[in-house]
């Protein structure tokens, strides 16, 4: 038997701003990370240019040549099936960027992709609350809310490899208009951070004779972690915010478990600092809005991944799983 | 190479009321079926002896002992997972049922149990409109509304065998309550065929003045049929209810597209009889809610099994995919 457990991956991690990088083991250790930032390139041959002179000096450090066994790359409408970046409004790179291919050329070394949530699952998977799990839901609860599927082990891609797009489910039907889609009524429209400080700021207008906490801020000072501070000093408002928060995001997660039955749903991303706050509500409603065959036994639970380390990890995972991916 | 051409499977499909039967090969021809009451019998053992005593002579006649493969059984709250029927309310035997166990004793025959709906949309796959796809969805569309979801190839079970419940998801929070579950405004309220006879009484109580054919009928009379032909002679209150359904159903099949990018949605059941009445506004709404990236790609479409042999083959198509099921 050959022994992989000096093997090596290095995980990438595309933000619009910053990029981060680290060199993982098959424990999810990271041995060394760094970061640069993603938009002082405006072409991604630079960018990758630069990318290469900052890890190469890492891979040379901790690794001989043959034991790192791949690139994973996690990025904003990275597309595994391709291994490119298709219009990602948020970065400078337009239209449909070739990086696995750019990556490969450069460090001579396999390279895989895929979008930022669902290296967030396979991260969980591979080294968090979800290890040894063959059916989940990660759900992302940050600026928007994304979602990673797992389903008999395998990360769910669809017949064209967007699967997994649950924050734009509707869930209240003509409801709340997304600012970015149009749409009505979406779950991000109301579970994300940004709709949790518009839900925060629709409620202290509802009732403006009603003493709050959050009434020093202006309205677009108010963010979900001022809502969770004030909530957390007993601001009736504030709990509020997270209680019809709770309820949302409850329904939507009970409609995905009559979906695919998952053991555990599992929430990550700047929301669930809230802690109880988000997750009480969220476990009630969930389990209100559930057929009796399926309640009291789907797990919910937040992401054991450090936030700092979970998005290298996501992406340096997909080294792991790579036999299936394009490798550029 | 050994020639499986010339394999059989049987396909027994038990309702309620009525199990019907059939001897099937790999392209999907029905050699001969036929069929027995199930309520005739309160002990599910002398049902097996009663099936066997139904379906040997047709093995004899069709086959020599060595060319059929097993016996596929679609049922109520079928369980892949154990080969049990476990709490079917519509059927005499109560708790869990080892069907496969007293199947396989009777007949010596290997044999694979399934629900209903995960059945259809495994004979879809063989037979029917969803031949050669990886990726897809099947609606079942009758007195309730069932489903049965294909995942890579792969029929999703989640991680209880209870996954694909999307008639019981909700669409219309604080909707329509069910006469069953007691959940509110969930997807079987409305596009079952049971949802179209409740809508259509809504509408001409609503508007009592409105003209209609439907008024003919006494309000237990009319049923999804009933609406249908109404509609079709131009009845606007009729044709209301369907757009209506369609709408509903729509804007389910939005959220589920966003969850598994299927290639396909395969409506079946009575209620597709209504065609483009019916197929139309859910088309249009799903589109409609849909993010852009999903738009004008997945396929709406009926079932392509008869709808008198769909049950049956779908059972017989169990028997094909048998590795990985339990045989009892």
């Amino acid at each position: 038997m050959i022994d992989l457990s000096n093997e090596l991956a290095i995980g990438i991690d595309i933000g619009g701003t910053n990029t981060k990088y680290g060199i993982v083991n098959h424990r999810g250790d990271i041995l060394e990370k760094g970061d640069l930032r993603t938009d002082a390139y405006p072409k991604v041959e630079e960018f990758v240019d630069a990318l290469y002179k900052a890890v190469k000096p890492i891979i040379k450090k901790n690794s001989n040549e043959t034991s790192i066994k791949g690139i994973g790359i996690g990025a904003p409408n990275g597309n595994p099936f391709t291994g490119t970046i298709e219009y990602a409004p948020n970065l400078r790179w337009k239209g449909v960027i070739p990086l696995c291919e750019l990556v490969t050329a450069k460090f001579k070394l396999p390279s895989v992709i895929n979008n930022d949530a669902k290296s967030a699952a396979i991260g969980e998977m591979t080294y968090g609350a979800a290890r040894g799990m063959k059916d989940f839901i990660m759900i992302t609860l940050g600026t928007g809310v994304g979602s990673g599927i797992v389903v008999n082990g395998q990360v769910v891609y669809g017949h064209d490899g967007f699967a997994g797009e649950l924050g734009h489910t509707t869930i209240r039907p003509g409801g709340r208009k997304h600012h970015g889609t149009g749409m009505h009524g979406t779950l991000e429209t109301y579970a994300s951070a940004t709709g949790i400080a518009i839900t925060a700021n629709q409620l202290l207008d509802e009732d403006p004779d009603q003493e709050s906490l959050m009434r020093k801020y202006r309205r677009e000072e108010i963010t979900a972690k001022v809502v969770a501070e004030a909530a957390e000093k007993g601001d009736k408002i504030a709990q509020d915010v997270y209680s019809f928060t709770g309820q949302i995001l409850g329904e939507a997660l009970a409609n995905f478990v009559m979906f695919s039955s998952p053991e555990a749903i599992i929430l990550f991303g700047g929301v669930i600092k809230a802690g109880d706050l988000i997750l009480k509500p969220t476990r009630e409603h969930l389990e209100k809005n559930l057929l009796p065959i399926f309640q009291n036994k789907v797990k919910l639970v937040f992401s054991e991944l450090k936030e700092a380390d979970a998005a290298i990890l996501g992406a340096s995972a997909l080294v792991w799983e790579m036999k299936e991916a394009v490798t550029g």
